[in-house]
């Protein structure tokens, strides 16, 4: 199959069209039509296998997460997604693969109104670049740079869940515990668009907690020049988490570990009320875990008062290759 | 190093900054401002080690060639050069590797204007992919299905010496000749962006040849619905090929080889005039090496008006791996 097969069955015709797309697929480029008076918001990213998922995550799994990924940075900012770009890099061209690996990522782009404009298929060892953009209203956009101390913090959905379904996919639990919800929110996140966007009506400070609670909250008050003081008591947990552990739950999990792609934002205390109709609106779980000071640093404590430190403050994919 | 040491140290301080570029690397998005009345074009390349480049390409010319092909495809469509994301997999976070690489990125990014606005870091085999955005002129643009019976069909430059180079760098040729300027032709393409806009007042048809003359024409007549005649004593050639080959010019690498990254374009005859003046302000050698006619396909003909048929008509990633 050429690359050009490949193009016109898997790649052209997804069922999501746009009326701003005015050349799709299959020129030397795309041609789209901004909507008048939005800025527009893009993001990369790229799922690397072995690295990024493991390797026998199934493509349908592959293809929905190297978009729901990228979705969930624009969430971070507060924008609305539209055009996609994928970059996918294949060692054979596997018809029934490609055929999965589409229908995951079609799945999702239908869901979030996101029309495939173009990219590139190349062989080489498995590895999938996401390229997306969507729109935002000039001075309504979601920054790490905007906490100010004061400010409550809060996360999305539950925390760690992803990280210990990522240790069961690889072997190193031994539990008879399927772990049906961790590994799929491991597989298919949920990217928190429409959250992201009714935050803009309350606060101007996000990140996607896709490197971990300690790493990506330390983002903002790096970028906002602050500090945080959070409260593991206040982390929230899934029902499937908590019963796995217990009465002695792995904080290092909930705090550090990646691939959650939930919201963490800050907010001004007077605007608390409003966030309770916006949780209900998007039926999404948001929970208080502290507060911005003035400092530096993510001070993390137990029940007891006491600072709690952890040894893995991130995923980080160059931490052992330092050359 | 880690992966944050890496983006302030070799990505977010490039000397290219944009004013329409409001929130550049170090968020979750880019925030751009599109121009008033102009539309977008998008493209995507990944150019993957050992595949689109030998392995020991100097990192210098990995990067400046990571954006030249891209660069390229929006040259094909007439189309001003802004923004770029980059997607860049390395084994090891090597230093001195990615100081070479955003050196040759760099200077081409700034020759054309372009600010790396963002993408991604990961760890991988080596494989890098490029974003490019560029406007274009509501209905000012280039496009492969715009040929119509009666066009010349122009080249730019020289043909073949990408893929000769390639042969050499491979150790596929035996001589003392070390094909500098060919050598050069494939580690370092000179996208003709200029030219590109410029053919916009005589023209609407254009591809860049970067899988070979007889492929990418072959996308032209079929987008078109027509057919070409080309002539193999009219293709260009460089001094270095032609004194290379002698009298007995391999055409296949000229009319078949890839990376070359000039424009093919068919223009009405009664533009040919106006050609000359391009030619001129742009200071690149334009010729004539067919015609478009009714019917399918690309024919190619030899000094004694045979036709001539390649066994490879383009190089396709995916033509050996059906499954």
């Amino acid at each position: 199959m050429s690359e050009f097969d490949l193009i016109n069955r898997y790649f052209k015709y997804l069922p999501c069209q746009r009326t701003d797309v005015l050349l799709g697929i299959g020129d030397d480029c795309a041609l789209l039509q901004p909507p008048a008076g939005k800025q527009l918001a893009m993001t990369a990213d790229t799922l690397v296998a072995g690295v990024h998922f493991p390797v026998n995550t199934p493509a349908v799994d592959i293809g929905y997460k190297s978009l729901a990924v990228n979705l969930s940075d624009l969430a971070a900012m507060g924008a609305e997604p539209a055009w996609a770009m994928l970059a996918l890099t294949l060692p054979v061209a596997d018809e029934n693969w490609l055929q999965q690996f589409m229908s995951g990522f079609s799945e999702l782009a239908c869901e979030h109104g996101v029309q495939l404009i173009g990219g590139d298929t190349t062989s080489g060892p498995l590895s999938i670049t996401v390229q997306l953009t969507g729109f935002v209203t000039p001075d309504q956009v979601l920054r790490r740079d905007a906490a100010k101390p004061g400010d409550k913090i809060y996360v999305s959905g539950t925390l760690g869940d992803a990280a210990l379904g990522l240790k069961k996919c690889l072997g190193h639990i031994a539990s008879k515990n399927s772990l049906l919800h961790c590994v799929s929110r491991l597989n298919r996140p949920d990217p928190r668009v429409a959250l992201g966007r009714e935050l803009l009506a309350v606060c101007r400070c996000s990140i996607d907690i896709s490197d971990g609670l300690m790493a990506d909250l330390g983002h903002i008050v790096n970028a906002s020049c602050c500090a945080a003081n959070i409260y593991l008591n206040k982390l929230p947990l899934s029902d499937e988490l908590q019963k796995f552990y217990g009465n002695d739950i792995d904080w290092s999990v909930v705090a550090t570990g990646g691939d959650d792609y939930e919201l963490c934002f800050t907010l001004p205390p007077q605007h608390e009320p409003l966030l309770k109709i916006i949780a209900e609106k998007t039926h999404t779980r948001l929970t208080c875990i502290g507060e911005i000071i003035s400092g530096k640093g993510v001070h993390c404590f137990d029940e007891a008062g006491r600072e709690v430190g952890f040894a893995n403050a991130g995923y980080n994919h160059f931490s052992d290759s330092i050359k």
